[in-house]
């Protein structure tokens, strides 16, 4: 049975029923947050310390990563170039002005209102950002319909983890590897098991690269290893603290760059680079420091983890994909249990060893701003005395280090299971007959969803051996054809 | 009868000569602004609140756009990257050395110098934008001396007119959608229509796309939308206004994003997507939110700026450049006309209404800081009131809100008249015979004025039906040949 | 005979090795610098005064330049994009690394630790840039693991070179002109002088670019002039020092791109433009302000310094390095004695005339902060009053202009001999038989190192010319071959 793919009525009917939704929600809901607010700023404001200024370079950044990065990453299939890119920016898109509204009513919800200023798109950029991770679990074979259900699926999901994770279970993360890293690879592996193709197990003819595919999609990577740092430091607290995150990130994907160099040659049969290594493999060390990255853990830690984090994914790439897709019916197609599973539980432990290791020896004083649970509650005594060397420190909840160890495990488990039942959820609604879903043979090929310029052909080739009787007659038809043959 | 197109005397003579009156004018004309001289700094000065630190991140956000957003956008046709890229570049660096120089004498001379900051590149790369954008209306059927004495004249007509408008009509356009978005415009398309060729109104066999142009382009969409926002925001005031300014213009693409996919969609015949829609009209919400930019609008304003920006943008490409180009004359390569011509009609009326809704109750006492003209006069009492509040206030006009809408008002049919009448001028001075115009079969395509690679020849792919015998002869030929025809 | 090129073994033993012996220096020797030691942090520090907000700006954006600059730059072969962008992914991580210790064993070196910020990595990423412009005279003729021994060998070179002109010569080289780009330049030559290769004297036929090559390599150019100020301007005193930088430095490129356009010109046979030549030449304006960047030197001197060094390179490209090559064993791949040495020459010499002819009428009292060798030495009462004009400033030598301009001299000559001793001895040792250096044919060729995705061999096409009845036998053969040899 053939089902329609054509996307003339369903995207258009998406597009404008979620833009009446979200006109009505931001009518009703969304103003200005009070360093966007004309109205309260008055000669005791400084218009250099407006938010904005410690705000916006991180924002900008991570655009990067995601419209750029993520963009150019996820075209690397040689059929599938505009549709990597392109639904990448359509659910990005989509996703962060959805994530304003949710994450909004969970964290900057008050006096009736959310109250929006650049500091609820960097966060609704990190609630992208899982959309995206978990995307690249389904890549090829999914719909923009599709992405876009998922994504307005998705997006809930995510807010109410993060809400009550850290409402309720208090963690320190950072780097968000358990919350944005962990989370989306378990909501994506849910999507993609209830996804599942069959037929595609033994491979899509194609599932291939191109020169020049491969060539944007290490653009992609590089564009995404360099403004790492930014994505890890984005939501630490200023001052040493980001110098930290900062310094963790570019050492942890510094040491994973050169080991992922290492492992392919080494694994390779005829002691080659693999550009799919390259690609992906190098950026494991910016995950596996995440959930440490502002902590005193000494560099030649951040240094370890990267080698660490990227052995994992290179091993996790090499076996745990196949056997997953083989007997677990889980077809992970960008392989991000790899980059962001085995990682972000590396991360997550090495973050657990951090919390039971800091003391206030290392620290000093402000180890109770880095691990707020930590800090004595509110009429303490103690909190008195610390504030006076901190001066912003908050009370906290009185934890000890193991307590707050076992939060960090509790958090864990909790955010896998909720991510992989979201997840699983989701798959399951996608794959309603209306959602436009590719047939297998219609995988991994832009042709489906875009009108392709008429080069297209011959970056293809005839898909099965052509007689040499029909390429003569090929030949002599005329100009288009030919073009289409032998350019580009 | 054959024009020649050779750049050997013509380029090198204009740039010889550009370059002797540039070291002229840069020699006696201009020096360090305040914050650039050295001879200045005292004990007094603090060298972090140097004004480098407040422009140069927004300049260097710009410079992105300039050069690769535009560069790479422009990279569209399938024969003609290098020549869109390249001609970027030149057109771009002289625009903003030769705006330095025009700009400065209008704005920052004093002393009888031209003082020269990180603010004057700022500017002088608005101006720079203004070109490029008219560049727009002609890529392809123009030489690179036709685009730097279009330059070398737009650059004048432009600072002129924003001199004029900036002092006399004195209006509020915070992101430029009058004086860069309408101007830029009406000035292309009055060389357009100066330079308009008959036998290419059907079309043009080269005027094409290839799957690689395309993804380049799209990238070029991409780094624009990243850092629209620096764009818009570049020259507010600082603080709130800033922060609002990148809020509305997120929103404004974010809606305007979307949109384009479903109209896209659904006014494709097969219900497929097409790529030029997701190049050009996903931006249209970014001019869009322009006039506003730094109002009080409220987020759903600019979330809905972007809707109707974005549509009208589209119909524009659907209906409006066609009939341009059949019945008025006017061939717009690019539709520079919709997606800066109409989102700026729509802008400079959305910033009227948002005058005239504008009430001390929503913007406080600021109020009379976004809208300066509507600040009391020299020597009323109310400005020295206001001035308590808001300390840099400086003196206004005094207007009511309605004569502020009808100055606005002014300013749109100034400027656009401006501009067209400049365009024109500017297109009957570089149609004529020495500005080595390319003749109609050399456009798009780059072989006019570049030395190829030697695979271009198969990119290209033969221009006519080559015979069955024609091509066995070429495949036993030579192995240069043989490289052409089958490589990249 | 033919050299065993797998990387195999080698690759990952000096990965290993080399992690081993950094995991080692970085656990006993680096700690963090105070601006990152959360320890150092109380009621007295402000975290937004944290000098991770005046480095990281700097270093991000020298990051874009080497990571996706100089990557995108280095691709322009048309079989050898690969390498061109991977080695310098793995060159640049690997120095980097690496410079963070030898440079902080130089420079961030006390109480037994190196201490980290980002500064030093700022730092290192300068090192870095030395190393990825030395490999541009030997790209596509070395193996990564050539590229890492020449790392390895020249970041101590390098640094002892710095340390040693820093302390004991004490220049004025803000921009780098002396220390980064001579150094680089003539240490480059000295490698490429040790691994000539006769046969390669007449050109390779891989030697060549495509028309994707070439756009790719123009995006690394536009990117490198983009960042370009950012990277000029990284290391100067903080203020209007660094405004000027920017400004100069924007200005020297600005002239020395248009100067680049008319030279392709007038000097192309048929009056066309050479990519090569806007890829490379349109940059030597960055180098050639480097000396004096943060001096009174006056815009024009910028604008002017950039046509010089412009004109220096252009001519160099066509006249030098084609004599170099033949007459002197110097195969300079890239060209980087255009682009770094001739630039670099002319810029030290204008920063030389820049010392001479600085006056504190021009500077003020500021003078003595930018020569810092010339202030007055501890003791002398001259200090202490203009210590009170320039808070921060620190004793200097007491040195006069002319004694300062010969030290300058002196530092020229030592940096070029030190590099190019440097440079002959690590080409000696990475022409060592187990370097997996490859042989003359299988140069510019990324199948060597890499697997290759199917197209490539469409992309290279036939080597040799093809018989037509090879070509039918070839066409019905299977599909693979076909896509191969059809496709992309």
């Amino acid at each position: 049975m053939n089902v329609s793919t054509s996307l003339k009525v369903r995207l258009p009917a998406f597009v404008l029923l979620s833009e009446v939704v979200m006109l009505l929600l931001y009518a009703f809901f969304v103003t200005y947050d009070d360093n966007a607010n004309a109205k309260l700023q008055n000669n005791e404001t400084n218009p250099m310390e407006n938010s904005v200024y410690q705000d916006y370079p991180y924002f900008a950044d991570v655009q990067m990563m995601i419209f750029i990065g993520f963009g150019c990453l996820l075209a690397f299939f040689r059929f599938y170039g505009f549709s990597g890119m392109v639904f990448n920016f359509l659910t990005a898109t989509f996703s962060i002005q959805w994530a304003i509204l949710i994450q909004g009513f969970f964290q900057f919800y008050y006096a009736g209102k959310i109250h929006l200023g650049v500091i609820n798109l960097l966060y609704a950029e990190f609630a992208c950002a899982v959309v995206l991770i978990s995307f690249g679990a389904v890549i090829g074979k999914t719909s923009p319909i599709q992405l876009l259900v998922m994504a307005l699926l998705e997006i809930p999901f995510f807010a109410v983890t993060e809400w009550a994770v850290l409402k309720y279970i208090r963690i320190t993360d950072a780097g968000g590897s358990i919350l944005i890293h962990l989370f989306a690879c378990y909501f994506g592996l849910g999507v993609t098991f209830a996804l599942y193709r069959p037929s595609l197990n033994e491979g899509h003819s194609k599932e291939i690269t191109s020169y020049h595919s491969d060539i944007l999609s290490l653009m992609g990577t590089l564009f995404l290893w360099v403004f790492w740092p930014s994505f890890n430091s984005a939501l630490t607290f200023k001052g040493d603290d980001q110098h930290r995150a900062i310094l963790h990130t570019f050492l942890g994907l510094s040491s994973s760059t050169i080991t992922a160099f290492a492992l392919s040659a080494v694994f390779n049969k005829r002691g080659k680079l693999t550009m799919a290594d390259i690609q992906n493999v190098t950026l494991a060390g910016g995950v596996t420091v995440g959930a440490s990255v502002d902590m005193m853990i000494s560099p030649v830690a951040a240094y370890a983890l990267g080698i660490m984090g990227c052995t994992a994914c290179f091993f996790g790439y090499r076996y745990l994909t196949p056997f997953m897709a083989r007997h677990m019916r889980i077809q992970d197609q960008c392989g991000i249990h790899n980059l962001h599973g085995l990682t972000g539980l590396i991360s997550s432990t090495a973050g657990i060893c951090a919390i039971l290791l800091a003391t206030e020896e290392t620290y000093g004083p402000s180890m109770y701003q880095i691990f707020a649970h930590r800090a004595p509650p509110e009429g303490d005594p103690k909190l008195l005395e610390l504030q006076r060397l901190i001066p912003g420190l908050k009370p906290g909840l009185g934890r000890t280090a193991q307590e707050q160890a076992l939060y960090q495990v509790a958090a864990i488990f909790s955010t896998i299971v909720a991510s992989a039942v979201g997840g699983l959820l989701t798959g399951w609604v996608i794959k309603l007959p209306f959602m436009a879903s590719p047939s297998d043979t219609d995988c991994f090929d832009d042709d489906l969803f875009f009108d392709m310029p008429s080069d297209f052909d011959s970056v293809k080739g005839p898909r099965t051996s052509i007689s040499y009787e029909e390429k003569v007659q090929m030949s002599s038809m005329n100009t288009k054809v030919d073009t289409g043959r032998q350019s580009l």
